[in-house]
């Protein structure tokens, strides 16, 4: 299918840079924002300094406050608001959407009080299967996406006719989509991960090294991995892109959000203060809140998010929290995977 | 046990960073080379120059040319020779070596022409079985090392009170140690992950981008693990240390020599002068030939590996290769995966 015009909600820097990679394949793009003078912006400068700064945007890309005029004849529309903001939104599309038009999100994290997944508050608002719902996800950085750097992302659904749509919608030149079955497991892989991402960057930000930052990492997977398996993921989802692929670049670039945050935190900044200076939403800080309860739920533990949560909630010093995750005992490595994995390898 | 005294064979970054990583611990330590300016350096000086710059060395590391001073009285040794001396070390090492003695190796290779993995290769010249073999592997740059940066590794043995005494060897305060039972596994991991470290570095050098990169290590950590399954490997030994710690401390650093290869490959430059400008051995490269016949003898594909092997040895150039591994096909991301761990997932 040929797709002709897509909505994108809301205009952050990554709901901008997709919007992008649509134009550039030709399909006229409407974006929401609840901000007029970034519609203005977007309309007539054809720029969104605020999130994207120095990028000419596609003329093919406008801008509207009006939701209805936004969802005006579009075949597909791509939410990418805040986790917070995903209930609200959706509420707003509702009106407008109808069962042929397409669903993907692109939101990494979860309702806070309930501890829900994207995809579900979005079908829960549509009153729609949640299998109508596509998750995009993978490393990517928004600010290498608009300029055109060969970028690779996974589309994944629970059914796979829609993953497929999402797929032809989106797939270009330098962006390369792959489907996925595991819906689940890539929302969850997506979500989690920036929770080691703030770990990752509280170890640079204490000056560890790239070994004690390698060493976070691998753990944080195998961490990850467990909870999300527990959840009814593929742990060979987290192997992939929405996994290691997305940790890797999220935990090791100065673009990331969520390495930024964590590492000012290591260099001793409070909370409130580096949240200040960010100027946009750090998810990490939000999952961590809710993997603490998610690790309860489930009885897993989750020894990184653990202490992370120390050192955002409870006032834990970077350098202690650190140190606790680089352990005492003697170890063998297997015990940081999931025992019943372990077991059938070896038996 | 408590160890009083390990030889070290030979004294390049890695062999003179775990060197002083014993001595830490009170441990003395016999450095073994062929260089006798370098010994009377370290013996002298107390620094070793030219592979650890504006470091000062602790005055238990003394060094010998002669192997049988260097093993007098030793309760353990620690080979970290390059791949292609390992056989050669090996042969002299045994005449002084005896059952009691631990073994531990920390080279990342295979012998060029057997494709032999180095624990066979030096179980072979010792006359013992390989269980009597430990390999040290894992995310660890030298020169965080030496500056006591927190560090893990693995240590991996047939045997498992082998791989336990190297523990108790190695782990202080700053380097943590997990035991492993995957030897295989930990050698393949080690050795094949420098493949794709190269190519990482070419796309840096080209200027391709976080993303780009990401996409990279994902695929090629599936690739890897691919083939190391074929060979009897754990999958998981993968996930851990070994594989993907070691593969981002090594894709992401300019610390890594196969990183830094790469990169100089990716700005245009020809092998034989990276070869010359590095002035150390650059594992990888000797890798990707021994790689590409191993997975013509499995008969596995190795995607990456065999375009890295184009470049390195039949004149394709970086922008080329590192664009046929980009692909071009819209694909399921579990093909990247075994096919096999695929099904039983999916039934």
């Amino acid at each position: 299918m040929l797709f002709k015009k897509a909505a994108v909600l809301v205009a952050g820097s990554w709901g901008t840079a997709l919007a992008s990679v649509l134009a550039d394949k030709g399909i006229q793009v409407h974006m929401w924002t609840r901000n007029e003078q970034q519609m203005n912006e977007i309309n007539t400068k054809h720029s969104n300094q605020r999130y994207l700064p120095d990028i000419t945007l596609s003329p093919l890309i406008t801008a509207f406050t009006d939701m209805k005029e936004a969802l005006h004849e579009v075949e597909a529309v791509i939410i990418v608001a805040p986790s917070s903001a995903i209930r609200e939104v959706s509420k707003q599309l509702k009106p407008y959407w109808h069962e042929d038009m397409l669903v993907v999100h692109a939101t990494k994290g979860f309702e806070t009080e309930s501890m829900k997944r994207i995809s579900t508050v979005i079908s829960e608002e549509l009153g729609c299967s949640e299998g109508h719902i596509v998750v995009l996800s993978g490393p990517s950085h928004a600010e290498e996406v608009v300029k055109k750097c060969p970028t690779t992302v996974v589309v994944a659904s629970l059914e796979e006719a829609q993953a497929r749509r999402a797929q032809d919608l989106f797939m270009n030149t330098y962006f390369r989509v792959y489907t996925n079955r595991d819906l689940v497991g890539v929302e969850l892989a997506g979500a989690l991960k920036n929770i080691i991402a703030l770990g990752a960057g509280m170890s640079d930000g204490l000056g560890f090294g790239d070994n004690a930052k390698a060493a976070l990492l691998t753990r944080g997977l195998a961490e990850i991995t467990r909870i999300g398996v527990e959840m009814g993921a593929n742990p060979l989802t987290f192997s992939g892109l929405a996994g290691i692929g997305d940790l890797v670049v999220t935990a090791t670039s100065q673009h990331s959000r969520n390495w930024r945050a964590g590492s000012l935190l290591g260099q001793g900044k409070p909370l409130q203060e580096v949240l200040n200076s960010m100027g946009m939403v750090v998810e990490g800080i939000r999952t961590t809140k809710a993997a603490r309860a998610i690790s309860k739920k489930y009885g897993v533990q989750m020894p990184i998010a653990t202490q992370i949560y120390h050192v955002l909630f409870e006032d834990m010093d970077t350098k202690t929290a650190v140190e606790a995750l680089m352990g005492r005992d003697k170890k063998n490595e297997m015990e940081m995977m999931s025992q019943e994995t372990y077991e059938q390898w070896h038996t």
